[in-house]
Parts: C-alpha cells; structure tokens; sequence
C-alpha cells in the first residue's frame, strides 16, 4: 500500500461537455477510483495554490501519478523543480498518455518526448512484452482498447530500462506505450493509455496496471526502502 | 567495407521445392547479392566441414550473417563455441529470422529466445523507431512487406541495449523486429524479416538494412578498432 | 520472506585445514546463518544426488544462491538447464565471488564472464554507486573489508542494468561488485566479495548485503508476483 | 574526421595566475591542440555573443566539447535550448571534467548530477572496463594520472549505455569517469578527467581518449549518417 496524490490538470473535464460527459468528476476522481483498493489515494489540481503540491504533499507521497494535456505551459517551474528533486530522491513518478509533454516528464527524459498521433478512435491493444514485470501482474498476453487515440513511434525517449507493453493499433502503427525509467533513487513509468473522451480508465485491465504500476513505484513496497541521501 | 561470411544452413532450398523456387542458389546467395555492393562477401554452409567456419575463416570475418531453422540442433557445439569466442573478441554477428533459436544467438542471449508465429502471409509493417541509429540510414518511417509470416510477443531476450524497428502485423501482433547488443567486444543484431518462401531479402529497403547491419556490426566500420584482448 | 536454496560446492572446505578453519561447517552453513533472520533457507551441495537441485526442491525456491570455485565443471549439464530454465521463469539467482565462472551464470550472461585476480590479502573498499536500490538498504556510503582477494576488470560480463557496488582496492584496481540483470522473468545478481580463507561472509554489513539481495531478487517481495509464463 | 567546436567557459585562464601559469591560452586551446591531428577544430567561448554557438556555429558542429566551471549559470538558456535540440538531432557532446553541473549535461541527463569531490592532488588510475570500445582504442588496461582531483561515487546520473572508464584514486575512491549516452540522435559522452592547474590535457593517453571520443560522437564518423527528423 503506497501514499498516491494523483495529480489532474482538471481543464477539459470543466471546459468540454463531451469530457464532463466522461470524466463528471475528473479525470483524477477516476483514476483515484481505480486505485483506491490497494493505495491510500489524495488528488491534487492546477489551479490550487502551489498546484496542490507543496512540500508537505510531496514529503508525504510515495507515488505521484501526472495527468497534464492542454496546459502543460502553465505548470510553474518550481513545483516542476520541487517534484524532481523529489523523484530523484525515491518518490515514484506515473506519467500519463499526453503527459509525455509535461515539463516535469521531459526534465527527467532530457529528450524532446515527441511523437506522432492521431485522433481515430480505433482500436489498440497493448501487448505485454516483459510478462515477468510486476507491472504486468495478473494481465493476459495483451489488453484490448476498442476506441482510443492513436500515438506513434518515433517516441523520443532515452531508452527504456525495461519495456513493458507495445501497442498495436489498427491504423497500422506501434508505440511503446509502457516504459520504465531510474531517474536518481526514485522510479518512473510512462504509460500510454488514457484519453479525456475515451473510458479507458474505467477498463478493469488498465486499472490493474495503474494499481500494478503504483506498487512498482514506491520506495515502499516490498519492504521499508530508505532514501539515497544525496546532497 | 566488412569482410562478411554468410552462414545458411542450406536445406530447405535443396529439400523443397516451393523454396527453391524463391531460392534457387539458395538463401546465401541471395544475401550475398544484397551485401556485395558495400562489402566483401564469402558464403558457408552446414555441410561443409567445420561448417565452413573454420579458424581461418572466422578470423578473418569482421561480421558473420546466420540464417538457421529447421537443422538448429546439427551445429556442432564446437563450433558455436568459437564463434562466440569470436564475436567476444569483436566479430559481428546478424541473426536472421527463425535464427532467434539457432545455438549461437541462445548462447549469446542466455534466454530461451522463444517467441509466437502464426504462418499467415499477412502485412508487416516495420517501424523505426531509433531514426538516429546507423541501421536505419538512409530508411523512411516505415518499411511495408505485404506478405510475411507473423512473430509475436512476448520474445524471451533480454532487454536490447537499442531497439531499431517494431513490426505491425495485420493479424493483430506486435514484434520488436530489430535488436542491438554488444557481448565483450562485439556487435549483435537480431532482424526479425525473411522467410523461406516470400521473397523478403529481394526487397530494397531490406536489402538496406542488411548492408547497414553489417557497416554497424564491424569492428572495422569508422576507423580501425583494435580488438579488446582478455585471457 | 523468500524460500531460499544456498547452493555450495562444499569441496574446500573437507579438503583444506586452511578453509575448515574459517567454515568449519562449509560456507553454505555461513550463507544459511546470514541469512536465517529474514529468509527461509535451504541448502543443497554438488555431491547430492542431482547435486541437490532436484525440480522440486527448485519449484520450492524463490531466490538460489550460488558458491562455486573449483569443480565448476563437475555440474552436471542438465542441472544446468533446469536452473537456467528456472530463473527464466521467475526464480531469483545470487552468483557470489568465484562463481562468476560457474556454467549457470556463464550461460545466463552469454560472455566468458572472464576477469583479472590477484591473492594479496590487501583491502577492499565496496562503494554503493546506487544508494536507492533495494540491494543496498540500510548501508553507508561503502564497505571496508581489511583482507579480501583482488579482482579487478576488464570483468567481461554485459553491461549491467543497475551497477550497486563498485570496489576499490588497496593494489590499484577496481571492480563492477555488485551487478543486477533480468533474464526472462528471473532477476540475477552477481556479488564479488567471498573467499575461502577470509571470513568476509561474517561481517555484518555484507551479510546485510546478502539478505538485501535475496528479497530484491526474489518473485515473491513486495506482493504475489506471477511468474511470467512462457512456452 | 569531425568538425569540432571545442567550448570554454574561458575564465579561471584570465583571473587566476596559477590556472594561466598551465593554460596560458586558455583550456580550449590546449584542447583544441589536442584534437587537431584527427579533426577540424574551432573554439567558442563564454564572452562572445550567443557565448559563440550561433545557430551557424551548431548546425556545422558534428561534436560539441564542453568545458566549464565556475559559471555554469551565466549560460543563457535560450543556448542551453537550441544546444540540446541540436543534440537530440545528431550532435555529440563531449562533457568535461567540472562540466557534470553544466546547463547542458543536466538538462540532457534529468538528474542532479552531483557527485563528491575532494582537491587533493593524489594519483588517479582510468581503468578500461569495456576494452572492445571505440573510446578505448590504442589504450592499455589502465591510465595512470599521478596528479589529480577527485570524485566520488556516487554519481548521480541515469545509468550510462556503456561505461568505458571507471577511476581509482589513491585516497580510496572509485568514481564512473567514462560514461556514454544516446538522446535522440545524439551521442554524449561524459569523461572526468580536467584540471584547471593539473596539466591533464597535455597527457598523451588522455588526449587520445579525447580523439578516440569525437570519433564516436561524431555523427559522421564511419559512414555518412543521416540525421533522424523529428518534428
């Protein structure tokens, strides 16, 4: 059981009738939803002082879980400084779909974290390459996602330390939709399913990733992990 | 310019005669064609004595090229030991296709190597995903084969220090198709493509690869590399 | 708490007054005392019937730990294939000191896992190069051992994942000591220190090092792990 | 050959007389002296205008060399920025010495980059740890520096693609002083060695590690390559 604060960006959910359709509550009410059963869950916003993430919040989490989309730009440099350090000191890091373009993401890769997209809402499924990986526990060999968005490689990112899923998508293209990264003390994993108007985080599949991913995370699971302590 | 030996076990071709169609001098012969623009070429086969991969003839290989599958279990473990002894002291070695299984590539890897196929003859598509590496000279996004047999995940290999194309396939799979490594001093590429009925190493941009697998693979490509010395 | 098999050659220490002084009762006595507080432990030796390793004792293990020195040879191949298909699957495996010449760990690093040595009896610095990883909980910044055999590179192994301990010694050289690798759904580790006649595996730092490494490296740390289930 | 620009903070040389008294042209002339033979050198440097990496400057530099030390923050980030693009697009870094805490490794890197150090004039000894490396080529097993600063792990940078050098020094630490990177395109290489009144870069061994290193980084070296486009 880790300390999660799954933090939102919370725009289009308040912005765009078809994502309140979706997301009523939030992207972040779903997803604290989906981990609820296995991690103590708080939620933090943009628009919050300190975009919900003070030192105290972050003192106190083991795993933080990134939604950004649309205003990436606005996230001030010093909470992306303050979450860094963090990170770099074992506080585990989720970055979600379109947060590959969050600036706290592309801090930590060092690359540009581009990519190639495009809206179609066919389907993906996602195979599990590294069935061992306890981010695939309890899945099958792949996840099907009937409509989604489709993201495609080249995906500039150093090379993951271990790649556990690629996408297939019925377009014709792949992605390396969940990568696993060390940054510092602490662990990092991009993961590519989500969309603002697509369910996908109401699939039981993807939350048992999200659950899986979290506990991968933090410097907690397992057994007490203490800190690197670097100066 | 490499010194190349192309390695073919050399059965199917003289067994079959659906392959023979495709591959009347054998598969050797056609890659060899593919190579002898940029490099110098030799051939070997599994009957010859040694295999035709004798001391000589491997020390003066800068990168070997191996198509097995179906007499995997014929090579004789002496010589798979000197041809890792080789690629340990900086010769290159490519695996081809069903090579995923040959003694030398799962002696290398020290992983069982296995993975899915499905013989369906259905689209490949091969996408670049590391646009920047030397392998992928000169390629566009993609590489389209319309008929293919199908590998899927999960390939039990470990983690590729750089991954240069996954294949779509039409059937639904996905396959990381283009695998680097180094092992003591020398270069490995595992390349998915080829089969003993479709004409895969007639395709240009295949044919590209190999020639620019084989510059990578080199200890001599660049300027002149000495070779690591170890006991 | 893992279910760990210690695995010892057990051949010194019966034919050498030196070795029996320090373990009187064999190292995999030692290994079984350091790690007894936190694991449950086995052991099994080379001159038991299937040198101890039958499949069930191996489907009963999550993390076996290995010490062998002078009869590397004398392991039988199919043991051999049975451990290394274990590890695949999920087991966790602990090569110690001279066992990075035993044919389980030269199989699953694919090199010849050669290296440079020196009997001098000189000091050896451990220093933590990765202070968040798992392996090295609860350590300060290194480990000083005041008698230990030299090591030192080129140590022709493949680049580790995650690089723990590296060591300084007193005569000039250093050493890759503490080295992580997945293999399949198997976590490998490889740790230098250890020596017949030097009673390196009564400090307590090491010993916490060892405990360290078992519940990193095995399937069952943190939450039910599902091995990864090939063909 | 590669064209390089060699980059130099340019200040220690002009305020400090005993920084003169060794480099009494500054750093980058001695740098540039030792690159000479094998490549087409030109230097650029704090003062100039766009610190003298205009757009024209970078788009004909295949490998970047950087020196700096005590200004690291005097580096406008608009430099920073398009030096990184230009990385990620195919250019090699070469990072010296001081240059860990520079804008442009950390940005590249993600992480905090600190390490110990200690001024202390004893000896350090490079050992070669990946003997079969491009930037190993010509060397012995070890470099012997009889005067030197030193560093100490740990080091806080992402696990490096291959490690080439690892140090010894004689006070008692170990330090990773080679390490080599892909992001995007490009290839970085950080190397420890430099001293602002040490004379390092008039060591023979040590100037052909720099050689050996632009060689590599070079995007160019071998065969032409094509630069990866990312948009």
């Amino acid at each position: 059981m880790a300390a999660v604060t799954i933090w939102n960006e919370y725009r289009h959910e308040r912005e765009d009738d078809e994502v309140a359709a979706v997301y009523p509550d939030g992207i972040h009410t779903t997803l604290a939803d989906a981990l609820a059963d296995e991690h103590t869950v708080r939620t933090a916003t943009l628009e919050e002082p300190d975009h919900g993430l003070s030192d105290d919040v972050l003192e106190s989490t083991d795993v933080l879980v990134w939604w950004g989309h649309e205003a990436h730009d606005e996230v001030d440099d010093e909470v992306v400084d303050r979450v860094q350090e963090r990170v770099l000191a074992g506080m585990g890091l989720i970055a979600l779909h379109s947060s590959h373009y969050a600036k706290i993401f592309k801090r930590l890769m060092g690359t540009s974290c581009s990519l190639q997209y495009r809206e179609d809402g066919g389907t993906e499924r996602l195979w599990v390459v590294d069935p061992g990986h306890r981010i695939a526990d309890g899945l099958g060999e792949s996840i099907d996602l009937p409509r989604s968005e489709m993201y495609g490689e080249p995906f500039d990112v150093p090379e993951p330390d271990r790649l556990v899923f690629v996408s297939w998508f019925e377009g014709g293209e792949v992605f390396r939709s969940g990568c696993c990264y060390r940054r510092g003390s602490g662990r990092i994993f991009y993961f590519r399913p989500g969309h603002e108007t697509y369910p996908i985080y109401e699939n039981e599949e993807i939350r048992r990733v999200l659950r899986n991913a979290v506990a991968w995370a933090s410097p907690t699971d397992g057994s007490p992990r203490t800190f690197g302590q670097r100066e």
